[in-house]
């Protein structure tokens, strides 16, 4: 069967290829064998690719992180799916392949839904949801800000935060994405910049805030922490502009802000099964009803991937491989 | 009596004035008088003075915020203490005034020792010791790294960190102190830099550091965030180098590293009675006996207010204010 595969780390668009591999075999007891349908190139495979992530698979290694596809095979004591489901690749099996055999244990049915947005479930939905829900515990009604609300994340984040009752900031970097981000339920979308905390105070009525999420890094950072109330947290989840961040103790010192770092692959590393079922659940509804939506650049067989890679490093909307 | 105040906020050498105000008059119940002896100007002061620090204090003040001096009155039912002792001027009450009267409840009397040296008891320790023990779960023999360590709160933090069992790595500015700080107790000291992370890991046999301790800012931030081990914690206290932190977001993302801030101000808002009086009974020996020293740069009267001022802005060495 074909897979996208690395043999060693470097520029995605000269080390990956697509290669010929042993199929998958019958599925085991407690195994099922997905088809795959759909998965997304997001920014964190290109990283991972390139050698640049938090860890490095062993290579040669098939890549890609998530996506959806068919149960086509069902192994002894599977009862919750049957042939014909369709499921998440679950985190972190390697999915960039045409099937995909893995433990059933953590995999529910999808219900009906776009099979893209579906393929987009696994990942940033998690860790928009994790970071609202893991650091500051925020009554209902509350303010959150983020910068980067145009990134996959940035833009679940949006109708996750409203199914938890919270209200958000969006701090974005262009002019023209803001009528966007406001019709998809931004209650505040403001561009960037060194008065950002005053043009924030002036749109929520000084509202303390009191978690910030970050995947930008550079002045972006200060500009949150401005915005953060006393005791308030700052979470990072990307850099996106590449440059280290720009950080006055002082909001520490005087204020006792604390930074922290949220990584989606060592969560599911420590979560529970339930713990990883349950936020599934709570999630799958989003994305299939729509509030949760990427938009997506293009799609793209297997073959295609120089041009699949080509779109997703512009990272405007989202590049997917499409099989079947 | 005389008593140095500032009517205004702004630059030291011009704001600070010496100025007759009434006496403190008799103590009430619960209350003594002190005479002061010796009062530091810290770094904090000519901060707050400037209008810059956390906090302004209504104006017009007095100010100093530690210092020692000798009971010369008790009120009624202080039974703890008795004219002739010698007691810490407790914050946040001002200090530079010939007499002040305050509340008795927190004050203890203090051994002999070097009056200088108590007078620089009431701030610098206590940041020191907080930061070692209210932030990470320290076993005895665990390490810990600071840089600014030729520092009030840099020089008391490595005796204090040997009374608790710890081991230091301190990190400098210039070559020239190494030699001193190693005579003091410090385990390694090195001088600061970007490839900071390897030379500490070769110092220490590579041990994990969990606590870094910050007074810098800049540069020197990421050059300690690249010495935490996994789970670190980094505490700032201070930003002597004036400029905003560079903080690369992967440590926070990738290894679960978290950013805080100490001000013992705020601590002293929240602590109880109880742990002020334990605090300052735990670092009283160690600057009874000479293991914490700051080394003094000259005493002056309050009419000498200006070179005063000066020395304490070089920042090499402590200026005093002595009265009697």
């Amino acid at each position: 069967m074909q897979a996208i595969q690395i043999e060693a780390f470097g520029n995605p668009a000269e080390v990956l290829k697509v290669v010929e591999i042993p199929d998958v075999g019958a599925p085991a007891e407690g195994e099922v064998v997905i088809a795959l349908e759909a998965s997304p190139i997001n920014m964190s495979d290109l990283l991972m690719i390139s050698g640049r992530y938090g860890y490095r698979p062993k290579l040669p290694s098939v890549m890609g992180t998530e996506g959806v596809g068919r149960v086509i095979a069902v192994g002894a004591g599977v009862k919750h799916l049957k042939q014909g489901d369709r499921t998440l690749v679950p985190y972190p099996v390697p999915a960039w392949a045409e099937r995909i055999k893995t433990d059933a244990n953590r995999l529910r049915p999808l219900p009906n839904g776009d099979v893209h947005q579906l393929a987009m479930l696994g990942i940033n939905p998690p860790t928009a949801y994790l970071m609202l829900t893991d650091f500051v515990t925020l009554p209902s009604g509350s303010w959150v800000i983020q910068n980067s609300a145009n990134s996959g994340v940035g833009r679940a984040l949006i109708p996750i935060a409203k199914s938890l009752g919270l209200k958000t900031v969006n701090v974005v970097r262009r002019d023209d994405v803001v009528a966007e981000l406001k019709a998809i339920g931004g209650d505040v979308v403001l561009v960037d910049g060194p008065d950002l905390a005053k043009r924030v105070a002036a749109e929520t009525g000084k509202a303390p805030i009191a978690l910030a999420v970050d995947g930008v890094g550079d002045t972006s950072t200060s500009n949150l922490l401005g915005c953060l109330t006393e005791k308030g947290v700052h979470v990072f989840y990307s850099t996106i502009s590449g440059k280290p961040s720009v950080v006055p103790a002082t909001h520490f010192i005087f204020r006792d802000i604390s930074m922290r770092g949220f990584w989606l692959a060592n969560w599911f590393n420590i979560a529970k099964a339930d713990q990883i079922t349950e936020m599934y659940d709570r999630l799958t509804p989003l994305v299939a009803s729509g509030a949760i939506h990427a938009p997506v650049a293009g799609t793209y067989r297997f073959a295609d991937l120089a041009e699949a890679v080509a779109v997703a490093s512009k990272n405007r909307g989202k590049a997917l491989f499409t099989v079947g």
